[in-house]
C-alpha cells in the first residue's frame, strides 16, 4: 500500500480553505449525534516521526467539546503495563458508547519498533497481527468505528524535519532517537510499515493513508475521512454480524444433567486434606511469584450453590499480597458503555498475581442472553470472542481455571428457605434470585451451551459437585494445585 | 486453520436427526424471507476430492422451492471462457436478490489446481487474491450474503473412498484424476489449501471447515452454519459500509467548466483526417486481433452530445466480426437484481475483440445517484468499486478507452429545439431529456466527481469537446489508434 504511494494533489488555497471549513462543521454537527447514536469512535493516528501526529489531533479536536474526547499518546509500556498482556493498555483506552478516544500512536507503533529493532521474530509478529486482527474486529462487531490513519512523508521531507527540529534549542527534544533511526533506515521502515498495513486492512477497519506533507492538507484529509466513516456508522443501528466457526481445540464436557451430585466428604478427611492442601497451594503461590506467572480463577454457578465459601477456601490459603478477588455485579454505567470485556481486561493480574472472579465475563452468555440486556446476534457471537479472550490470556502464559459450581434445583431451595429463615443470612437472598430460579431450565441451557462451546483445552471449566460443599472445595483445591504444578 | 483443525465431535443420532431436522424446517421457513428481503445468497462449496461437495449441495437443496435456486458446478473454464478474465465466469454467476446460488467449487479450486500444479507463480497467485479478497468484498458490501464452506477430509478417509469409487465398475468414472494427485500430495495440498483459507479469511466472508467423514453430520454442519448466516443477513437491511481510500495511481484532470469548447475542424480537414484514421484504425483492428488484445470503449456525456454518430465513425472503421456495441438502456428487471456491475461483467469483449458502450457502469454515479436510485453510501463506494473492475480488466491485459463527450447548456438547447422541429428527428428527444437538463448544474458537480475519482493512470477519460461533432470525432479516432499503437 505505502510502496506504490504516490504524493497527492493537494487542492488550491481556496478550495482547501473552504473544504476545511465545511468539513470542520461538519464534525461539529456530527458531535452531538455520535452522542445520541451512543456511538463509540476510536481513531488510531499512526505515521511516521515528525509526520505531525499530534498537531494533526490537536485539529481535530478543537472541533469537539472536552468532554466528549480523550486523547492518548502512546508511550512505552511502564513497569506495571509490562506485566499485563500485549492488549492489555489498548483494551483499556477504548472509548465509552457516544464518545472519541483519539490515539497518538499505538499497537501498530508498538508492534513496529519492536519489530524494526530486531526484537521481534516472525513468529510473534504473525501472532500479535492475529491477536490486532482480532481486536479490531471485536471492537467493530460491537458497534465501534475504528479509522485508522497512517501520516505519511516522504525521507527527504522528513529529514528535512528533523534537521529543522534539531537546528532550534526549543525544539530539539522533540526529535527523538526513534525518529533518526527511522530515517536512516528509511526503506527498512517502509516496508516493514507497508506489510503491517497490508496485513491489518479489513473492510470493516480499513487504513487509510495521508500525505502529511502539508499541515492543512493533513488535517482536512483526516477530518474527510472522520466524518465519513461517523457518517457511515450512524446509518447503521445495531448491525447483526457473521457468527465465526470455532478455530480453537475443544475439550468433551458432559451435560448437567450427567453430572453425580452424591459424591460427599467426611469431616475430618476434610479439614485434613484442606489443611495439607491449602500448605500446598501457599508454596505454590510462592513459586509462581517469583516464576512471574499469572492466574486467573473465575467461578460462576447457580444462586446459593456455595461459591464464596469455596472461594473463601482458595483465597485463605494465599499471600493476601499477591491475589485479589473481583466481585462481578452489573455494570456501572461506565463500564456498560464500552465492550461487554472492557471492565475485565481492566480487572487483569500482573504476572506472578493471581485474581479471582467471583462471577464472570460469561454474564454475556447467561443473563444479559436470558434477560435481552443484549441481542441475540451479541450472546451468539460472545461464545468465540470469549475463546479469544481467554487466548489471548494463555499465550501470555496465563493459567486459567474456570469452576463451574453445580447444585441441583431441590438443593437450592433448601439453601433459599435456610437463608430466608435464618436471620443472620436474609441478606443473602433476594426477589431477584427467586426470580431466577424460575428460570432454571433456561438457565441449563444456557450453561450447557456454554461449556460445550467455552471449554477450550487452554481454559476448559470444570464442574464442582457442590450438594456437599467440603466436597466442592477440596476438589476446587486440588484442581488448583494441580493446574498450579504443571507450570511451575 | 486446516493444519491445527482436529476432528469434531459428531452428535449422537438420535441428536443428529432432532437437529437436522429442525435445521431442514428453519432453511424451509428462510427461504420466503429470503425471497420477501430479496437477500442473495450465495454458498460456496470448496473442498477435498471426494469430500462430497456435490451431495452436501443436493441434500440442501432439497429444502429449498426449484425456482429459488439455482447449482454451478465448476468446469474447466471453456474455450471463450478463457478468453474473459479471470473472474468474469464467476461474477456471471452470483445469485439474483432472494435467490440461491450454489456453487460446487469455484474461484478457490480454479487457483488451487494452478497453484498446485505448479503453473501459478508467487506474484500471479498475490494478485489473485487480492482480486478475491475485493470480489467478495464486493458482493457484501452490495448486500450478498457470501457462505463458504471447506469440506475437509482426512488423508486416509480420502484413500479409503477413492479406493472405494475405483473398485466398483459404475463409480469409478467418479474418481478424477486430481482426486488421486490430491491424495498422493496430501500434504502439499493440505498446506496451499490452508495459506488460501487464511488469505481470504474476511469478517464479513469467513470460511468454515466442515468435517465431512460422515454425511449426515457434514449436511447438518452445513445446514446449520447457512441458516445462521441468512438469520444474521436478514437481520441488516441496507447495511452502510466504510468508503475505502482510493489506492490506485490517478491522472490530474480538468473541470468541466475548464474545457475549452472553440476546438473545431474544417470540411475538408475532417474529411481526410476521417479518412486515413478509419484506415489506421482497421489496420490496427487486425493485429489486435491476432494478438488478442481486449479493447473496451466506453462512451458518457451529455444527452445530444454527439454519442452515436461519434460511435458510427469508431465502428464503421472495424471488422463487424470482431466488434460489438452495447446500448445501455436502464437495467431489465434481472439486471437489477443483481450487483450493479453485473450486466457489464457479462458483456465483457473476448481477447482480441472490441466492446463499445453507448453510455456504461459510470450510470452508478450519474444518474443512480441523482435519481436516488441508490443509497448514498452506495454511490460513495462506486468510485473504488469501479476503479477495482477497470484494474480487473487492465490487468488481464484490455485496453480501456473512456470518453466523456462534452458540449456547453446552450449547445444542448439549441440541438433539443432542431430535435423538436425535424419531423426526423422527433423520436431522439424525450420528455426526460428536458428533465435531466433542469438538472444540469447537479449532473456537472457529479460528473466532475466522477471524472476526478475515476481516471486513473490504466483507464484515465478523455474529454471530447463536441459543439464541433466533427472535432470530437477526429478527436476520439485519434485517441482509439493512439492506445491501440501503444500495445500492438
Amino acid at each position: 500500500m505505502l510502496q506504490q504511494w504516490k504524493e497527492t494533489e493537494k487542492p488550491q488555497e481556496e478550495e482547501l480553505s473552504s473544504r476545511l471549513k465545511a468539513a470542520r462543521e461538519k464534525l461539529q454537527e456530527q458531535q452531538m449525534k455520535v452522542k445520541e447514536h451512543k456511538l463509540p469512535v476510536l481513531i488510531l493516528v499512526e505515521g511516521w516521526g515528525t509526520a505531525g501526529k499530534g498537531h494533526v489531533i490537536g485539529q481535530l479536536i478543537k472541533n469537539i467539546d472536552p468532554r466528549f474526547f480523550k486523547v492518548f499518546s502512546m508511550k512505552d509500556p511502564s513497569e506495571e503495563e509490562k506485566r499485563k498482556p500485549f492488549l492489555y493498555r489498548h483494551f483499556a483506552s477504548i472509548p465509552e458508547a457516544g464518545k472519541f478516544c483519539f490515539l497518538d500512536s499505538g499497537w501498530m507503533n508498538e508492534v513496529m519498533r519492536a519489530r524494526l529493532y530486531g526484537k521481534m521474530e516472525d513468529a510473534e509478529y504473525a501472532a500479535r497481527i492475529e491477536s490486532i486482527k482480532r481486536f479490531e474486529r471485536q471492537l467493530t462487531d460491537n458497534g465501534y468505528l475504528v479509522v485508522k490513519l497512517f501520516l505519511h512523508i516522504e525521507k527527504k521531507e522528513q529529514e528535512k524535519r528533523i534537521h529543522h527540529l534539531l537546528d532550534a534549542k526549543d525544539t530539539r527534544w522533540r526529535v527523538s532517537k526513534n525518529d533518526q533511526w527511522q530515517n536512516e533506515h528509511y526503506k527498512t521502515c517502509l516496508e516493514a510499515f507497508d506489510s503491517y498495513l497490508k496485513d491489518t486492512n479489513m473492510p470493516q477497519a480499513p487504513w487509510y493513508i495521508i500525505d502529511a506533507k502539508s499541515k492543512k492538507w493533513t488535517e482536512l484529509q483526516a477530518l474527510e475521512i472522520l466524518t465519513e466513516g461517523i457518517e457511515v456508522a450512524l446509518a447503521n443501528n445495531a448491525m447483526a454480524v457473521p457468527i465465526l466457526q470455532n478455530v480453537f481445540p475443544m475439550e468433551k464436557m458432559p451435560l448437567l444433567s450427567e453430572i453425580d451430585l452424591d459424591k460427599s466428604l467426611e469431616d475430618a478427611e476434610y479439614r485434613e486434606e484442606l489443611k495439607s492442601l491449602q500448605q500446598r497451594l501457599g508454596e505454590l503461590h510462592n513459586r509462581l511469584y517469583r516464576k512471574k506467572v499469572p492466574v486467573i480463577i473465575a467461578y460462576e454457578g447457580w444462586d446459593a450453590a456455595g461459591k464464596g465459601g469455596n472461594i473463601k477456601r482458595i483465597a485463605g490459603a494465599l499471600d493476601p499480597r499477591g491475589y485479589e478477588v473481583h466481585p462481578i455485579a452489573s455494570p456501572e454505567p461506565h463500564e456498560k458503555a464500552r465492550h461487554y470485556l472492557w471492565r475485565f481486561w481492566t480487572r487483569l493480574p500482573k504476572t506472578g498475581h493471581i485474581a479471582i472472579f467471583d462471577r464472570t465475563w460469561y454474564g454475556r452468555v447467561m443473563v444479559e442472553r436470558l434477560e435481552g440486556f443484549c441481542s441475540e446476534n451479541d450472546w451468539k457471537r460472545a461464545y468465540n470472542e470469549i475463546n479469544e479472550f481467554e487466548k489471548e490470556l494463555h499465550d501470555w502464559g496465563a493459567v486459567i481455571i474456570k469452576f463451574w459450581v453445580q447444585i441441583d434445583k431441590d438443593t437450592q431451595l433448601e439453601r433459599f428457605n435456610d437463608r430466608q429463615n435464618t436471620p443472620g443470612k436474609q441478606w443473602k437472598i433476594t426477589d431477584e434470585d427467586w426470580r431466577n430460579r424460575e428460570k432454571w431450565d433456561l438457565y441449563e441451557d444456557a450453561v450447557n451451551e456454554m461449556i460445550q462451546k467455552t471449554s477450550t483445552t487452554y481454559a476448559p471449566w470444570h464442574i464442582l459437585e457442590s450438594v456437599d460443599k467440603k466436597y466442592a472445595r477440596i476438589k476446587a483445591l486440588k484442581i488448583v494445585v494441580e493446574e498450579l504444578e504443571k507450570v511451575l
